[in-house]
């Protein structure tokens, strides 16, 4: 992920023209609580904290919360608001080296939809206590899925940039 | 995933008012070419299938790819945009149980976000050859990410109501 502490465009990094309009809308579907309130504090990556973050679902959807108690794991997705949108070209602070912005999990991108797996540790009313986060207090969020070892897990896929840096 | 050739709300099944307004707005960056033109053609799962789907990305985000190449394995993110937002409780067709809709990878959900692990084949300009999807053809991209092992893959993770199915 960018430590960029602001999103200028930096020398190596490239832009591209939005579309003139979105195509679909979006909900917030409620609100996750981390620790961290600045970008700096964050952690690089989810693996890098144990920490317990909190995930409150707005109550209009509660209900759908129902059989979630019985997974060990969760794929969050979450919204990333504060990123641009338009880098197709992105140099992030941590490596130092241009990337294409579909090779990065950085926040900046067309949809900054961000996709963490998480550990559920417990649920109370409209509340999920996780693992696994390492994003900004007060991060939207967008959806809540079972993972499925079946289909989500592949032990041995390999990012070649990463590996070979 | 629900084997619903409609989506009316069934027994069992249970709504909730959606908020007046979205939050935030997505762009469609591609489409989906897959063999599948109506939903009950698509396999239940992207494991049923070692169909080689297509990937075209919307020329404006092709410099985006660059490095793309190194990944064996990518997140793809895709826009269901043929489901009802506002189920909370659902019975899915193949299983006959309701069921929360945050336990289920159902395309009916407040934001109908579907996620993919998918193997990558090959890249040839602006379009990805990949493995996995259960899509139908013409689904709208929200995004590509490389799938990193270390933090993506949880090999024992389990959905408890579905091993007891």
């Amino acid at each position: 992920m960018s430590t960029h502490t602001d999103f200028g465009v930096w020398p190596g990094e490239q832009t591209t023209d939005l579309p003139a309009q979105t195509d679909a809308g979006i909900y917030f579907i409620g609100r996750i609580r981390t620790p961290w309130k600045e970008r700096k504090d964050c952690p690089k990556n989810a693996r890098q904290s144990d920490a317990v973050c909190t995930v409150e679902l707005d109550p209009r959807w509660q209900d759908g919360l129902k059989d979630v108690e019985t997974c060990t794991h969760l794929v969050l997705l979450y919204w990333m608001d504060k990123s641009p949108r338009n880098l197709v070209l992105q140099v992030p602070g941590s490596y130092g080296v241009q990337r294409g912005t579909f090779s990065l999990r950085s926040p900046a991108r067309p949809n900054p939809i961000a996709m963490s797996v998480v550990k559920l540790m417990r649920i109370e009313g409209n509340e999920l206590s996780v693992v696994g986060l390492d994003c900004l207090d007060g991060t939207p969020l967008l959806d809540i899925k079972p993972y499925f070892a079946s289909t989500d897990s592949v032990p041995d896929a390999v990012v070649g940039w990463h590996r070979n840096r």
